[in-house]
């Protein structure tokens, strides 16, 4: 077990958004909203996977809605825990466990602040080890967790469950519904899993792997080193191009943030062009017209210079990035995840999934954990 | 207590059609799937407000859309059922009794078939003494009933709870939002009150009425008198207008069927025209410009010559009709209840409502009965 304090709550958020892959919402105001409960005297235990008991009761609690929202509208910060009250009740057992949904972007660290509000542990693993747009995209859903009973919340307490429903895709659709009415933004408690469900089917490590990758970027700021190098190595990353953005394309449609970013090659990459699809998240990144990463693979730009994320919602002209490829968690290349997180569950069935070489970071923070080569772990 | 028959049932399908006032659904579905629960044994025992104990748990249970995709799209007719499960099962306790939300349309025979599936009795009372477009324009909500807990559920039994809403302005908003990701039609279960709640805020007579109104059209066709005058009799109704429909404008808007009929006079009408504003039901009825009636009172077509009701969705070019103004019911015209139901909570803030001559037919049911004068009774 660790403590989340402020300088590893600095780090989770600039890690957290590199893994959100250019979406997820900016975990900035979580940042701050955590920081002040920190404070304020909070503490905020995080526990690994394996100190889980299966009997436990797991809820992920987090925000729905799309990130240009979450940009202009202040939450109030404690709709995850008026859903996870009602959740509790709906079941009639306490939650002894919080876990993120997705370790990338503001669900970073929401369940930081729940816990901070509960006492609750939070687990070191998520449903994602990235941010995907849609909630039947988290690997306790691919798996088999049952997403429901689930509930919402918005900044008025208004309450929405929903007791049973046929499939995640469902609750996507009912929840984003329900969200949109609710100004675009809610707070969420779901799926409700048992500790081995949990085990079972979580990203294991991804706090911690977004605490590293932040802390090897400060560091690497601090010493004048390179940043961008610092995140490869922990992240297992390669650079896959570097450029100045020439162009953006962004329209909301159904409440994402879809679009296009082009960029022109600097330095070795001078003459070619990099062309980024995006819907919320990154998902296709093609090199003069190759495809060359592809989701479930994290697509994440970052400043050339300090390494800092450049979300899909912020990104604009002139800006000098370094575009990073880093290979997806184990969990998310079985042929049951790529049905849900592959090109074609996107829209792109004419594009292979062809894995980048090398190992998450958050796997292999497992296999030095436990001295195992990392490998496709666990299936459902 | 009285039960319902095939005959009474055809009554009653008809007497809601005019009620309906152009919307609330065609009643013609359910009347079959009642008709057909009849024909296997059901039994469905229908009891007046004083019948009911104070302790009683009634829940208002009936389908909610456009009516335009009820004609397109067969439900299971379960539907409403399964919400009622998810509430009891939220609340931890069983309903004792049913109530129509609306006796106007489609919504009048869905707690007779749930009823039969049940064996709960029906109440002889509704929250609306007519159709509405939303639901926070009952009289349970008008006067003060909480419209949370409440419960959707969808052809494939997906259950949507809502515990505790802000008010009943939110839960439509909600349950809108849901029931067009159900497809445009969803089964609901709310409010759930007291008896005491029911006897308070549920306008009266209202099964007795329809029953009595259709009844009275029924005879009328078979003795060769006139069907629309046989209307007015039980409803306490008059003719407003005789005419030939000659433009139908309509469009889906949100989920509501909103348009205008036009109609040329007929008969005494000749050389007049009357114009008919509607959003799923007929709201403001105006004779050569001049406003003749206005929502709450209820403005009905029906065909000249049999008192078929013509609802909004299948008025066309050519119809003969007659124009029906009834009185509203006394719930529906207090300072209240107008703030709602009134014009200006439908859009027409410069339109004044002054009420039509008479006594609404249900009020008059209870007169009847108990020896009184109907007067303007119980407020909230």
């Amino acid at each position: 077990m660790w403590y989340v304090d402020e300088e590893r709550l600095e780090h989770i958020a600039i890690g957290a958004g590199i893994l959100g892959t250019g979406g997820g919402g900016n975990p900035y105001y979580g940042k701050l909203h955590v920081r002040r409960l920190l404070r304020e005297g909070a503490r905020i235990p995080v526990v690994s996977l394996d100190e889980v008991p299966d009997d436990a009761l797991v809820v992920s609690v987090g925000g729905m809605g799309a990130p240009t929202v979450g940009i202009e509208r202040i939450h109030r910060g404690d709709e995850p825990l008026v859903a996870l009250r009602a959740l509790e009740e709906h079941l009639g057992r306490r939650a002894t466990h919080l876990i993120p949904g997705e370790i990338g972007g503001a669900n970073s660290t929401r369940p930081m602040a729940i816990s901070a509000m509960t006492g609750l542990p939070v687990i070191d693993a998520d449903g994602m080890g990235r941010a995907f747009p849609e909630l039947q995209m988290d690997t306790f859903a691919i798996y088999g967790v049952s997403s429901t009973p689930a509930a919402l919340a918005d900044i008025y307490h208004n309450v929405v469950l929903f007791p049973r429903l046929a499939d995640a895709l469902t609750l996507e659709r009912y929840a984003r519904a329900v969200t949109v009415q609710m100004g675009g933004a809610a707070g969420y408690a779901f799926p409700a899993m048992s500790g081995a469900e949990a085990k079972r089917t979580a990203v294991p490590m991804t706090l911690s792997l977004a605490e590293a990758a932040g802390a090897a970027v400060r560091r690497a700021r601090r010493e004048h080193a390179d940043p961008v190098a610092a995140v490869l190595r922990v992240t297992g990353g390669q650079v896959v191009f570097r450029g100045k953005v020439i162009d953006v394309q962004r329209r909301l449609v159904a409440g994402f943030a879809r679009g296009v970013v082009e960029l022109d090659g600097l330095g070795d990459d001078r003459g070619s062009r990099m062309r980024i699809d995006f819907q919320n998240e990154n998902l296709i990144a093609r090199r003069d017209g190759d495809v060359v990463v592809v989701v479930p693979d994290l697509i994440c730009l970052v400043d050339a210079e300090t390494a800092e994320p450049v979300t899909t919602e912020v990104v604009r002209y002139g800006l000098r990035v370094a575009v990073l490829g880093i290979p997806a968690p184990a969990l998310l290349k079985t042929p049951q995840a790529l049905a849900v997180v592959g090109p074609a569950a996107f829209g792109y069935p004419e594009i292979e999934y062809r894995p980048l070489p090398g190992i998450y970071g958050g796997d292999r923070l497992v296999g030095e954990r436990d001295g195992t080569e990392p490998s496709w772990p666990r299936s459902g």
